[in-house]
């Protein structure tokens, strides 16, 4: 299996869920709409949903019962994108290349953009529209909601973000950014994984802690690769600012341990993501593939 | 029944639940934490719990059924204050008389305190937690959760929001008025009635139109009862800037009708919320009661 294959399947089916659940026009406010629209249909890479897709497959799992959780977990990472970009937080003026939502609109917009777009991931889960043949139990569907809920709020994303912002300038050492990220970027990643896994209905205690040890060395592996790239890589491949983390005085894995260091950090985790796989089949390809890729990419 | 007696009962509940679901402390972010909590906590009158709690009531439910949906309810109401507040959208330095959240923090930490004060709405209702001897049905509390999302979405509170936002210095008429307060703060409203209905697990069609009615029509003369005392009240007893809207040449019941045509609206919009509820008995007093204390309140 090549995996970029398997990542288009993912990303066109996810990108067609995606125009179903996100409003096409709207009597209220078709400028809301558009933002929202806008903010995610932006070139992502849809790692999230993939991830969900790769996890239910792990699991012998259908894709149909994966659909609404890769659009609700893909909802959620790109409010995230559209308030950590505004100005008060990091303020960014392009993303992947192109203006920032508050940039291509305004910033309140932007802002209610973001909300909106937290609140369609949960009536993604919530809408038995998503679920037709009720073969997912409500039991199951309630788990995912709350699986979402706990990685993106306060205790998750939310909390890990605001840890983020108030670190500017500070030295911390690498146990605090661990926890950071663990919450700001690991917790959704971490969610993502669980919940394709539960989109299945049936998942044992076993496989779901073999699934969480996976998706924590991803999501960190994910992170230490960001901050080599954000030293190593030129500003059109990255498609934002190079040097960005290092401008605003963001502590990172590579200011913490050098680069050399952290590149062995990331080829640990990778390995340590790929043994932790060791109970499934070949069904878990793409997440032993996904794990090598996240570490060796250039953007 | 003195009404003032039930609202001091409910808030005091509303306020018990408030303060189990909220984060105490945080290893992540005290910061965070505190200023969920001091939105949460900041004299609100608890309108939309009340509203739960009543409609629970009114079909004869148990209150602790109601408790996580007066939460939940309450979490969005208050979340999507903070983002009102915020310099890109309304801009106040006051609410209820003291600082906004982003004036007794700062703008970033506003921004996440909202979005997470929304994801813990969703939270609460997916814990199972709060639905400890699982009488509610997992279809009903999906139906919760489903019912909150639509409500609070594009569709619903934030469509209205930004309606609402691109409608300043325009002339709308009372039709475009009506759509946007409809959504902005009628759609919060309407589903606070419906939930505590359907926290009871057993709601009939018939109900649910009645309670609509009555709910649409409280929402309506909430609104027009605001912009009268926006024009009226003292900026003391009110607890804003008195003639804010005004001052920001946003459109309102008075100055499309004047003031005694508006004073009118609102007491027929009462008279057709209390009509709506005919169908029930005693039980329905404090819906009844409310209903004329909106129209009525001076602040």
């Amino acid at each position: 299996m090549i995996l970029q294959e398997y990542m288009n399947t993912c990303r066109k089916r996810v990108d067609e869920q995606l125009k179903q659940v996100l409003p096409e026009s709207s009597i209220i406010s078709l400028k809301l709409a558009e933002a929202m629209t806008y903010s995610v249909f932006n070139g992502g890479k849809r790692v999230r949903p993939l991830l969900v897709y790769a996890a239910n497959k792990t699991l012998g799992g259908q894709s149909h019962y994966a659909d609404p959780v890769a659009c609700a977990v893909e909802l959620v990472h790109a409010y995230s994108l559209v308030h950590d970009d505004l100005p008060a937080m990091d303020d960014d003026d392009l993303r992947r290349g192109k203006p920032t939502c508050h940039k291509a609109f305004n910033e309140a917009t932007a802002i209610l953009a973001g909300d909106a777009l937290q609140t369609l991931a949960f009536e993604a889960l919530s809408d038995p529209y998503h679920f037709p043949d009720a073969l997912l139990s409500d039991s199951s569907r309630l788990a995912l909601l709350r699986e979402l809920s706990v990685a993106s709020g306060h205790s998750g994303m939310c909390g890990g973000q605001s840890m983020d912002l108030n670190s500017v300038g500070q030295a911390l050492n690498q146990q605090q950014l661990q926890l950071m990220h663990n919450h700001k970027t690991g917790a959704l990643i971490r969610a993502s994984v669980i919940m394709g896994a539960l989109s299945t209905g049936h998942v044992s205690d076993q496989q779901l802690e073999a699934l969480t040890t996976y998706a924590n060395a991803i999501g960190l592996a994910f992170q230490v690769q960001d901050d080599i790239l954000d030293v190593t890589a030129d500003t059109e491949t990255l498609g934002k600012q190079q040097g960005a983390d290092d401008a605003l005085h963001k502590p990172t894995y590579v200011s913490l341990m050098g680069l050399e260091e952290a590149k062995q950090f990331a080829e640990n985790l990778c390995q340590e993501a790929v043994s932790a796989l060791s109970l499934f089949d070949d069904q878990a390809t793409p997440l032993r593939q996904l794990a090598d890729y996240i570490v060796h990419r250039s953007h």
